[in-house]
């Protein structure tokens, strides 16, 4: 039986939330509380005092999990390790993460994306539960692609950055010139939520489930995946998020990428209209904090293993 | 002290050796015999018996490790593990590599795609010792992508087939629709040697180095460079193969990356023009069978471990 504490660290919002886990199965309740993110200090304080508050009902915390908004800096062997890298946020570029929770707590802290940690929480207790390499993807004011390769988050150079897959657009179809501010039209520049209001002048929300943007967001998505299993291979792909939750998305992306694959990869759960391969979250809206537990837990497994 | 024998099964050839191993070091000597690949049957009975001869000079063999042409089933838990699934190559179709010279041979033998093996040969002794997340691409007849994470070679739904990622071509620049038969314009399809001749008339190996479809074949692969990075963040991309290996491609491969990449990836390694992430092969053309005895060798590692 372990406490492990979990923050989900959005650029708006943080949950926290704590819960005591036994074996790897799915904590029955987990206690939350919602922090609005200011500057970091004021932030990371509040976090740190929730958490301590939330493990102390509990006997003490042996664990913290930290599924955060990045770029990160994921390598052990630097002195930033856990901190925030650039970023356009004001104040947060550099931002120490997990030494500032670590340091308040005193106990390990797990960090990672938050959609690696959703990806890992997915394979854990959702959508991809027993899969050895899988991808989750959200889809919203940004995307984000989170990657699990044998049963652990993919780190690498840096992390995945999924969002900003080079996808193909016909500009007679699609003039769109897209908004990513690195790259124009990548994935994200093309297919996420602000990407769409600026095509249609309205939130990607109040459009109709029919509207002809969602087959463009189809099309890239679709791209997306069918590029994903060219160059990882990976057993699933699970898409969530805001704007990727919508009705008959999927379906659309399911047909885009089957058009894409071309028939080349030859495998059962590639046929049927890829309804098994390109999948619903399992965990909706809790993915992040789950995942953020999942950190956390996988910690201790590491350390004791 | 292992003795480890090594194929790599190619389409028209096999390269078949035997090395003493001791610790992770490269073998200094490795006897090696070609053997033309005609059927399955007389090709892999010829494989057994030349591994068989090679190997009994050195007082048998511990493991024969095959890093094999595919598309191959690679999922221990399928009755048709280590065989090939599908494939144009007459009555190669279903071919059972591993189990026929498992039982010829009565060893254990480790099987993988060509491009994993080549990735992981470079990976324990060429050009990205020491890291633990790297890719291997063969641009040649056909385009291979060999993909190793955690040191390990990857597998998931089936195993990596980057050859066929998508890229972007302009009609304009690149009138070319592509020759793959699956996709037309993927990378394969606009990258390799018969793509280049299609387009110019002549064998790839005869153009200058400065005939401008060079330019083109650096964007194209730039572009899977770039998505690979956004993917899976390897930590180093080796380009190969008797296309990749022209002179002056590879620094085209860089600025193309460089220009896709779009400084949204913050790392040292990506300064400098790319000569850190994107590298020549450090065993050139002995990394097909480096790879093979890497696997043979991995294997008996990971069953010891």
């Amino acid at each position: 039986m372990r406490r492990i504490g979990a923050v989900e660290l959005g650029g708006t919002k943080a949950v926290v939330g704590a819960a005591v886990m036994e074996g790897t199965g799915r904590p029955q309740s987990i206690e939350t509380v919602r922090i609005p993110t200011t500057s970091p200090e004021e932030t990371l304080a509040r976090c740190a005092e929730t958490l301590r508050e939330l493990g102390g009902r509990m006997g003490g915390l042996d664990a913290v999990g930290v599924a955060s908004f990045g770029p990160l800096q994921l390598d052990p062997h630097r002195p930033e390790y856990g901190s925030i890298t650039r970023t356009p946020k004001p104040g947060w570029a550099g931002a120490p993460v997990r030494d500032h929770l670590a340091n308040a707590l005193g106990v390990p802290v797990a960090i990672d994306t938050d959609v690696n940690g959703a990806a890992l929480g997915e394979g854990r207790w959702g959508a991809a539960r027993g899969l050895d390499s899988h991808v989750y993807v959200t889809v919203g004011t940004g995307i984000g692609v989170g990657v699990v390769v044998g049963g652990r988050p993919q780190h690498g150079l840096v992390h995945p950055e999924g969002g900003h897959l080079l996808v193909r657009r016909d500009p007679a179809r699609d003039p769109y010139a897209g908004h990513c501010p690195y790259h124009g039209d990548c994935l994200e520049g093309l297919a996420c939520g602000p990407a769409i209001e600026a095509r249609v002048g309205r939130p990607a929300t109040e459009l109709a489930d029919d509207h002809p943007v969602w087959d463009l967001v189809g099309d890239y998505l679709g791209q997306m995946a069918a590029n994903l299993l060219f160059a990882l291979s990976p057993q699933r792909i699970v898409i969530g998020g805001g704007v990727g939750g919508r009705l008959g998305l999927l379906d659309r992306v399911r047909h885009h990428a089957e058009r894409h694959i071309g028939g080349y990869i030859d495998h059962p759960v590639l046929t049927q209209g890829l309804t098994g391969f390109i999948v619903p979250p399992g965990l909706g809206g809790e993915a992040g904090l789950a995942g953020a537990l999942a950190l956390g837990w996988a910690h201790l497994e590491t350390v004791s293993a």
